[in-house]
């Protein structure tokens, strides 16, 4: 398994509007075995997004999907900043597929 | 919906055996709706748990479940430290239970 998280910086007031793209952006993705939209409770302007995929290859094809590249251009201009982005290699727990 | 996110550091080649403690205390706990155990691909000893609940509550409950309680004192010893701890309102996706 391939894992990917990290927060994004919305710009000032501008969260939940980029939280419904990203949720937008994830109806069919192939290979995707979670991926979490959260707000942090500390910073009104973030959100982390964490991500388990069935390997690094189905993440990047992703990437190219139509509703994925629909939703990019819409949310850059939401968006301030990343930061905290880690890739992992996810082992196991409760909330993926068996 | 309540979310948490962290950084384990494990001692030094202490890893692979903390990551099974970890897995091995999340058979049962009512209220998690999602537990990821994921090694760092970056640093060697690192482990990033994210997690999602259905309350705050379920999860301050989970900590007095016997199989929680007992793999406490046996991860203890195999942790160097805690960082990268966020809380989170998680508010959709993939992996969470409809």
């Amino acid at each position: 398994m391939y894992g990917l998280l990290g927060r994004i910086k919305a710009v000032a007031g501008q969260r939940d509007a980029l939280v419904a793209l990203l949720l937008e952006g994830t109806g069919e993705m192939p290979g995707c075995l979670s991926y979490i939209v959260a707000k942090d409770n500390d910073d009104p302007d973030a959100i982390w997004v964490t991500e388990v995929w069935g390997s690094r290859e189905s993440h990047q094809a992703s990437l190219q999907l139509p509703a994925v590249r629909a939703v990019i251009p819409r949310a850059r201009p939401l968006i301030a900043g990343f930061d905290n982005r880690h890739e992992t290699e996810p082992v196991g727990g409760i909330g993926l597929p068996a």
